[in-house]
């Protein structure tokens, strides 16, 4: 059992990663796909006249700000993409299968009850964000998925305790979803080659981190790539034999990635 | 079972379905959501500046322009208001899981291979238009999700045998999913009384229509009526026993029409 991240970023071949994932498929290979949205949703917030805000936190951590048209653009750019997924993989012959972490509670989590900004030097407390993570995957529903022949493409958002959809990080939520099921493989693919020492000289990859390694090379990691690293140190504790931060600009971004290229956790 | 099809328009109450909903699969009842996003789709239309277009064709019918920048819009108005039963099941305690006819090939058919379209005068042959009808439903699918508990809420587009999505009118696709799980019921519930004598004349609601009947009320519906009685008649040839036309603006409107209100095809 293998769980795929794939970024929605400029440079990204979700064509290649289809047909990777269905030559897996046709192999007898179970898969669950995972993506986010954050580059559509930029896209689609523009061009609505809701542009997209994001907050810094007193730590120095970037977040999007979440309000709840927000919240409504994110689910329908992350909408998107999961159908084009999904329709790419039918095409493929897979019987792909969409679900956002609202259905049947898939990504349940918590809500943040405030989230605090940094504005002009004050530290400003927001309580209508609809940010959270995930605390439970709902492991059951990809095991029926599974066991039917399906193959399940999830995204973004989650689902609080108490039922509001929360803008979840879709790293730590494949994570958390490998974890779940018991995957032993999870692979963080996007348009770099993995984590660089020198961010962004691709000569600087590091190939191999151990499992006690992970917080150490955490440093390297600059802007997305600091949730990448956070997943795969979180899937590694929890069960996960193996995590591949990898790259998806290549012919064939899955194969290449168990192959060994770009960064293996193990 | 009850297949319930829900309208999007303006005056219908989708917290009052979305409770009765709840109160019904509390009660132990097994239900089937069906919704389309015919009003949300000429909304984002308009505000991603590419208005919605509607075609005529030489016997009278009227059916939107599907390119493939609709279907994408199409698409993302169904999803949001997908996740918003959802999300408002998931309140209510209801394990709901929101499908389009992509997922798992849950809806598929024919895609229309040229639409005849009357412009000035003349017919002119579309051939980029995604439109299509539902032959089959993935009842497997369903099945596998309703005994799992889970309610599903199903919404366009669907998939054509080649792999395209496909705007397929949903009370149509909510009447072939009701023949194809066997539900006894089926309701189609929006901002009417039911189907009118005299349009738009709620005294002249027609209350009982037998199985012998429905081609001579059909000349009674206008606009997008037709396809209500059209897939009533189709959901009665295919063995439901009854189909309810309802009113999804008032405060009971499951119950309402399960009790008769509306029109009753049996």
């Amino acid at each position: 059992m293998i769980v795929v991240k794939v970024g929605g970023s400029e440079g990204v071949d979700l064509d290649a990663v289809s047909r990777d994932a269905a030559a897996l498929v046709r192999a007898g290979g179970q898969l669950v796909v995972v993506h986010g949205g954050s580059h559509g949703t930029n896209t689609l917030a523009e061009q609505l006249n809701h542009p997209p805000r994001f907050i810094t936190s007193p730590s120095g951590h970037t977040s999007r700000r979440t309000d709840r048209r927000t919240l409504e653009i994110f689910q329908m750019a992350c909408g998107l993409l999961n159908q084009s997924l999904v329709e790419r993989l039918q095409r493929l012959g897979v019987n792909a299968v969409g679900l956002s972490g609202l259905d049947g509670r898939l990504w349940e989590g918590t809500r943040k009850e405030a989230v605090r900004s940094v504005e002009d030097g004050r530290v400003v407390i927001i309580r209508d964000d609809f940010t959270g993570t995930v605390d439970r995957v709902n492991s059951a529903l990809l095991r029926t998925l599974l066991d039917a022949g399906l193959t399940p493409v999830l995204s973004p958002p989650g689902i609080s305790t108490q039922g509001d959809p929360i803008n979840v990080d879709a790293d730590r939520a494949a994570a958390a979803t490998a974890a779940a099921i018991g995957a032993r493989t999870l692979l963080l693919l996007s348009n770099v080659k993995g984590l660089l020492r020198t961010f962004p000289d691709e000569s600087s990859l590091i190939s191999r981190v151990g499992r006690h390694e992970v917080e150490g090379v955490a440093e390297y990691a600059q802007g997305r790539m600091k949730k990448k690293v956070l997943g795969a140190g979180e899937a590694l504790a929890s069960g996960v034999a193996r995590v591949i931060i990898g790259d998806a600009r290549v012919n064939e971004p899955i194969r290449g990635a168990l192959a060994g290229a770009g960064t293996v956790f193990e």
